[in-house]
């Protein structure tokens, strides 16, 4: 066998036991209507992510916070109901935000801060958080490993540090690919290069 | 009882079953010589910390790297053999440094890096790293764990982001005090504040 099939036979096998392990940057999410303001127009994609239908667009806003900034963060798209902005707990010592640790989606009640785009900027009320450790599965994955949507389950890494991270929310649809999101504090605790695996621990 | 001496003896019976977790920010190590030259004289103690005989000085050093500075960094004394820079791993993406993980005192063939003080600056051709994370026991404290020097153990957090990281070196001394020392990276990577505890898992 050549070893180019060999290695994507390896890496199939590897897939029903394991989950690859992925690092979140800090980055935003904005609605169509914030896209406009800030950039003048919707949001070009400019690679697509490691779950299907997601892109990083082109476009990069700055966040700014009461104690610090960070320039050239990335956007990602499609538009959403409501802006997001995922950093790390280090990044919101940095901003001087106190964000809380947060399933996406659940912005309810988050701090706020600015964004600033090439074109105009944005105030947001809320939606600043950390992303709580997650890992996305196909449902038919997620019935070989044996959980359900929302489980809380533990999660062994396979890294040069390695960790057992505790309460990681496993989600469930089949627009997944099977992934575990850290955040850069996470995936620097367990010293995760890109290739590592984890294992679902029930 | 009064609540003070309450407190005092819950303290006093939780560190018989658990260790102190401490989050390490990143710092510098610098020799006598070293500390002439950035400061023009030795250092000057502002602070005990946890370990006995260890101090946070009032001199403050600019670390330097390829890509990156860091400003205004902690200098810890005694002054050393050798001088030795800590930092994160997220760190070392800001300098451009790639620091490898090492015991503390395991310098050989690390990268270096820049110094400047308020008086002079230093190329240190060694020492950046990234402390591999460990426990500080007394012995009688080991004693009780059931763990020898060296020995390299997990270490279960009671924290908001629970986790359990692996590889956790154990060191043994009658000059420590009972510490866990995790740096920014695993301290957010489980949701750290001060006050919380770990347990060793043999």
């Amino acid at each position: 066998m050549e070893t180019e099939k060999l290695e994507t036979l390896a890496q199939a096998v590897l897939g029903k036991i394991f989950v690859p392990l992925e690092a979140s940057g800090r980055h935003v999410h904005v609605t169509a209507q914030q896209a406009e303001i800030l950039f003048g127009h919707g949001l070009t994609p400019a690679r697509e992510l490691s779950q299907p239908g997601q892109y990083l667009a082109e476009e990069r806003v700055t966040v700014v916070g009461p104690k610090g900034t960070f320039e050239n963060v990335a956007v990602l798209g499609p538009a959403r109901k409501a802006a997001q902005v995922e950093i790390s707990l280090t990044d919101g010592r940095t901003l001087g935000i106190k964000a809380p640790i947060r399933a996406s989606g659940d912005t309810k009640g988050s701090p706020g801060c600015t964004l600033i785009g090439h074109k105009g900027s944005v105030e947001i009320s809320e939606g600043v958080m950390v992303a709580q450790r997650h890992i996305h599965l196909p449902p038919q994955d997620a019935a070989r490993f044996g959980v359900r949507d929302k489980q809380v389950v533990k999660l062994q890494t396979f890294t040069s540090r390695p960790a057992v991270f505790e309460e990681v929310m496993v989600r469930i649809s089949p627009d997944f690919a099977a992934a575990v999101h850290l955040d850069y504090d996470e995936a620097n605790a367990c010293g995760f290069v890109p290739g590592d695996w984890g294992r679902i621990i029930l």
